[in-house]
């Protein structure tokens, strides 16, 4: 579930975005007054993702139209199967139809690709993450559908997480004395992350009680190594160079998450569309 | 050249949602005047675009980073090519690089993708064009980058362009009268286009004089037919199941608009970085 | 019909603009729960609109506010007919009484104007048209007017038509060349606007093949003459200097649009008013 | 002056209603780097407003744009004088161009039209006042347009004077109870005004000691008999049925304020133009 | 009662504040159609205010959710005492609660605060009011609560009461030059305020008829004095050096106004609690 | 240092509900040309807090104004000393002025309450840290001060901590059952605090690897025995009567951080003021 007010704020955006002066082909040939029923319809297998954010869009323009869902967030559709239906004002229907599936089309696209990646990981303790590699202004509905898909978010953004690299680390003069600046600082309700490329940056970062430590491009050798370093002290998580293809042999190292923007960048919209019965 | 005061507008809310409390790495690790010289580098060949965006989000965090570009949008980039320098106040620039990448990745991506579409069909009359179906709130950023990587675009909204589909048809009683209605009431400044299934509507839709004519997902021979009868009376624009494999079978039907949501939303993101030296 | 998110918008402002901390008067002389019964009423004869955001007024101050409407958008109002009854709330609705008026008595004044003008044209082929000379930020409002009022509106904004005039001519070369380059990059959903101050620019712009050619302040005869050349091979549009009172002058010349700020620069206010029964 | 982050939130508004996807006239004609100088003529006589708004839209566009303004607001302008200087970015100027003109030609209109109106009441003490029948959403430049004309302004808003009115009066069972019941809860700082419709009524307003009072619709000399009785116990304002011809007979029953809505609803946009030199 | 759509704008902006994605102890924890029933107690004695935010901080995260008030703004409440019952959904009542809490702690806060001024100024005819310094962003709440409470507020805004200081004073050569100036040119709407340090200032204000005089840090003896002189021809404020304690000495010079800014940024928040019956 | 684009948001807001219309005094009695020096002074000892919003005030309204800043964000200031000068537009200094001085005067309050108990915290390991109780869209900057006093943050929002309660233990069944299910959506960025009202619980919660342990109401030997049950596997954080008072007897428990609403809630503005040399 995502919140109202927050998914109301981007729907007036990007209705205002596709109807600055109005639909004027939906304007000149419906009544006022005329009633539609159509169907959200899958033209292929997935994971369907977007159920309020797709109603908010419809009530926005009416806020008499009725939707009834037959799927929620999560769920698996099969091509042909019918996801929801659509019941009221014609023109409020028209009017919204390709801002609710550009909506739904991008997210069903995400959990669908994510989950691809969870049922790869199902026999392994490693779960699969995303990053901050996101659209701008978008990342609301990206990181929702990353967990409709069965996947873990990465941090929502700059403010709730640290994330300690390479030039931190330089600048800091060592990743001890980085980790301690900060510690001072930050709340101690935030994490600290440190990016580590090889073994004894693990285990400074272990020694200096970091919670998670970012295994950045290492072979499956040197990650095995750096998760028994780590021995559950902090969070493993295996970043750089992840693929579908290679996902099994990353999670055998025995990290604790693999964190990757295909699940995300990578997505293609999901073919998602409205018809009448 | 995108508009300033558009950009502004998006970048705004776009660092909102990634510093809502500023970055606590950053502010914890780097000192208020330090300096950093970045380069914004290209791992991979493609096209670039977002020059404005790019640069709209550091001086929005510190007017006085400078910036020079070494390649403007639309310009070809190749693999480990330097794009631009970007020198000023670290934490202004460490705040500001994933969300400027977040842009500059996805509009290369697009208008990499299509400038391959674009390529494809130099030696034809047919120009490869997108669609409505964009990612919601960032449509300005994506029809920009369609026409950096030599397409041309498709309506940017409901308000700028006549669409009558077939549902429109068969409430109106007939093509015809659909299309009259539509005459009585719309600006003169904006342009009429039917989407036609069969030679029957094609010759229908010319007779009324529309601007544009949607051939629906024709095979190749009925295609080449519409486009003998529209006869440069309107424009002929190509839809439904374009892929770039069948892109120059469709091009010789001899349509001017081959259309299709492939260009953005099947785009990848363009694999580039922030580095120093 | 107007978007009900679009004007949601604009009557939010509006209502803080003149409410930023309440009506003194009204939150000290009202009663919490007082109802009223109010009748929007004309003192003119006129054509009436504004429905939609006259309604959306009075419902963002109390949602349980009833309207009921004898007229609709574009109807003939006579002196003293009742146009609506406003029931509920008392504090609502001496709250939003002036901001509403303000709304209708505007719009409704747009459309009476452009009604004198439609109606003046009746009997000929040419449709009388507004321009960008609108007041910032109320476009939505007085384009929706004219419509009501039975004028055809000319563009939205500078992004739906291309509108070439003198100096782009000069800049490119000539006519032609402006034309081509244009050509070269707008999408092909968008129309082409010439402005043309003789007959042989007006030739010129017909070979190549623009959708709108204005004639600016030409005298009849050589109007006439363009009209002539046109046949119909583009749309011809009127412009400068026109007056209602040379109206038909204009039109006799055969022109397809009439277009002219003074529908909407030059409209009073409608005198419409809120009274108890 | 007009405070510049106000004007620049209108402004921002403005540009996205006419630019929401660029200039693609300009975009596609103009270089990027081309330069331009403009002169803002007037092409009637007038008074000239509108000087922070008109170049807060060239800015926004290009912030590198520089205007020379040869009057200021408030001033005489004579049928082909030059106003101000424009130069700078071509593309940005072309873009800004019919909204500045909008704000200057709305805003000059009304200081033209209320300094009408003061010029004759000149040998009277009478000042002339303008209403809350504004543009919604546009009432900032209307007020400030009026007070450059020579004009005093009413309240801004419902927040900032007391207004009783007959039905105040009648809901409060006298008027005297009315104004007793708000001086109990209004700020101290908030004037009270109280609109009489005949003789008794100004008698009562003066004596519970009201700010101002409302002659509203009252022949001259009953409304010479009001003011008398008033004797500068409170400001006495005429309204209703004011019009420019009648004027002086009104100021001659020695009212302090006219007020009407005609010097802004009534005004009309000032014919003021861009040119080359 | 305060304007819902003033009131949902700041609460859209609030909840934002709080849950840019979502309560993600809440969203992990409860069942999407758990319902609960929660009690707003207050732990101590006090005057309760803030009951139109408090519903809409609620009604926004679920506009099913259903508040019944026991108590309503100004009214006294008692240790241990039910104030509202909430009854819905477990989620939204979970998210709304701290934000909810945060504005009805701090507004009954100052309402109890200025109640306690109030009472001690039962006996006088002096009213306690608020100043101009409040938290920025939250006026709107702060006026409200101090009239809920029994106070009277000071301007709201810049805009809405003239207030002549010393430097004015000094810039315009003397008291009356400066009255006299702004006399010209503000709204006849508007009061004019004059800051007063010595009897001989207070002379002159009450000679060039200003509306309020604002005796500045004087003593009881200078106080009365002025009082004295000012003779109810303008209205007397007492500011400077203002507490609690020396509240009916201020009285006892018979001003009318005494202005503090104790009373809302020296307020504490009031301890009012959600819980489960 | 905070970030410009987010302090202007607000600063936008706050500037338009303090001048709707202008300064109505300054804009009369000053000349649009006129200069001024201000300087930023302390009245009583105190923690300077609120630099970059205090300068974004006045640039907002003149970016030529030039601040020069003696003192910086957590700095000490002592009675009589001055903070700042301000030079430039005195139209534009006047308008700024109660504007930036609510922001500061509250922001160093916060910062001079919070020093305090820092201090007193001096030679123990608990830090002071405040809570979610802060003023509806005012947080960011509250949040700040509380940084430049000494203290440290507690989660910003919903969305970047988990926090468990009660009635969260309840509906789960147990807090184990809670804590599993939090971790199973939650980011593993995120940590995961418990609220424990006794010892059992702390032990559970130690098992179960939550990162923070909230004593709850604890009296002193409790707490004591919780630390040690602790034994640093979690972070120990004490809440619930925590005064001034108190503060060392809570510390010397062994916690690790102490959070209270007292060092926000309970802040008293300081008393800072522009003056003329």
């Amino acid at each position: 579930m995502q919140d109202k007010f927050n998914i109301q704020k981007h729907v007036n955006m990007a209705l205002e975005e596709d109807l600055p002066f109005g639909d004027i082909t939906t304007d000149s040939l419906t009544h006022e007054d005329e009633e539609l029923t159509y169907y959200l319809n899958t033209r292929v297998d997935g994971i369907f993702c977007g159920k309020d954010v797709f109603e908010t869009v419809f009530k926005t323009l009416d806020e008499k139209i009725e939707i009834k869902f037959f799927k929620k967030d999560g769920d698996k559709i099969t091509k042909g199967e019918k996801i929801a239906e659509i019941r009221g004002n014609a023109r409020a229907i028209l009017k919204g139809e390709r801002t609710a599936l550009n909506y739904v089309q991008r997210m069903s696209g995400i959990a669908t690709e994510t989950r691809k990646y969870a049922d790869k990981l199902e026999n392994y303790k490693a779960r699969i993450s995303d990053t901050r590699k996101t659209t701008p202004n978008f990342r609301y509905f990206e990181k929702y559908a990353v967990q409709a898909g069965g996947g873990t978010v990465h941090r929502f953004n700059l403010s709730d997480c640290v994330m300690i690299k390479d030039n931190h680390i330089i600048a800091a003069g060592s990743l001890t004395t980085a980790v301690e600046r900060v510690k001072k600082v930050i709340s101690h309700t935030h994490k600290i992350e440190v990016e580590c490329d090889n073994l004894n940056q693990v285990k400074e970062a272990v020694n200096c009680g970091v919670d998670i430590i970012l295994l950045d491009n290492m072979d499956y050798e040197t990650m095995t190594e750096a998760v028994k370093i780590i021995d559950n002290k902090a969070i493993s998580e295996a970043s750089g160079n992840v693929k579908y293809e290679n996902l099994e042999e990353i999670a055998k190292t025995g990290v604790d998450i693999i964190s990757t923007s295909a699940i995300v960048a990578g997505a293609k919209t999901l073919d998602l569309g409205l018809d009448i019965d």
